[in-house]
């Protein structure tokens, strides 16, 4: 495989399943750090060279660039043990990952974001007014999660697949947005199961 | 392959994208219809059945069920023309998907949405108040699909993959929410591109 550079901000969830998914394998990946509160992923540089819709994570393999969390663990993982090899399974494994990009991360990711990097009293008179929806859809995603876990240890078959680590890594980080995780039980024992693997390296 | 049936409402460009998937790939697909504005996706026998999320479409495989769109896409082009055969192609291609999902669809498709079906004097003071928000995302996203198009027939590759299809379903009819797809001649083309696929089919 083609030398790998993660363009990232360390302390986005989104930036973080790349590397998990890159240590849960045993891959080496070299690590390229963007402060995306001073706009450094909104340089002309980096719209012209790395991604034009002025994002990170972006995964670098050689001299090609590949943007959206999801589809660089997949780049990763894609053959592994991350991914069911039965069809069926995939695609369902695929599913919870487009969940968690629709349903989970713009609400549990979002309201992180703002309540622990911006801070409530400097948020826009619009962003205040979407807080109850936020809070309301993220309670909704992980209710979705609970259900699950309540029968199942992990989200597709019966070990870690790219639907765990893309769900856990804005998870298990939910009470810095206001969440309260003790009310989710089976979410709780699935955090601590996917901290158990081999491998498995913290958020930084 | 199991029998096919898709969960949907008509209306919707998600369901559409597994219509036009199973269409460019001559797959037969039976069709039980949902009236999401009178919440026929949110009874008990649907949550309990079907998905516990709420949500068309769901593909039904068997007796197995799959929602979110571009999983059941997914599903239904593994190994087939729509997919490319090269790894870092692949993972390019749900790349496009995932953007597709966050940056397309909550604003492209939820603006068609309020306005097309909901009425904008029947938005609550809360959606009224994400107009613009919602329409300078879409155009960021439109912008973001126009600067690939201008160098690009394709979005990955050479030949149709399902990004096209899942970029497709709610471009082509963005003008219903309010966007001016003439300020984007590389996606007009492309438009006219996909719709003459062999054996391409139109949303209803």
């Amino acid at each position: 495989m083609d030398a790998l550079t993660l363009h990232e901000d360390p302390r986005s969830g989104n930036c973080y399943k790349i590397r998990l998914t890159a240590a849960l394998l045993g891959l080496p990946l070299e690590r390229r750090c963007y402060d995306i509160m001073k706009g450094e992923t909104r340089t002309p540089e980096f719209l012209s060279r790395v991604n034009a819709n002025g994002r990170i994570p972006v995964l670098q393999v050689g001299e090609r660039f590949l943007p959206e969390s999801n589809a660089a663990c997949w780049f990763l993982a894609e053959g592994t043990r991350l991914v069911p090899g039965e069809r069926f399974a995939r695609a369902d494994m695929l599913r919870w990952m487009f969940f968690e990009q629709y349903n989970h991360e713009p609400n549990v990711a979002t309201l992180r974001f703002w309540l622990l990097f911006v801070g409530e009293a400097n948020l826009s008179v619009q962003q205040q007014g979407q807080i109850l929806a936020k809070r309301a859809g993220g309670e909704a995603a992980l209710a979705v999660m609970e259900e699950h876990l309540a029968a199942n240890d992990w989200f597709v078959g019966g070990s870690i697949t790219l639907a765990d680590v893309a769900l856990y890594a804005y998870t298990h980080v939910a009470e810095a947005g206001g969440f309260r995780l003790r009310d989710f039980p089976g979410i709780c024992a699935w955090i601590d199961r996917v901290a158990q693997e081999p491998g498995y390296v913290a958020m930084d």
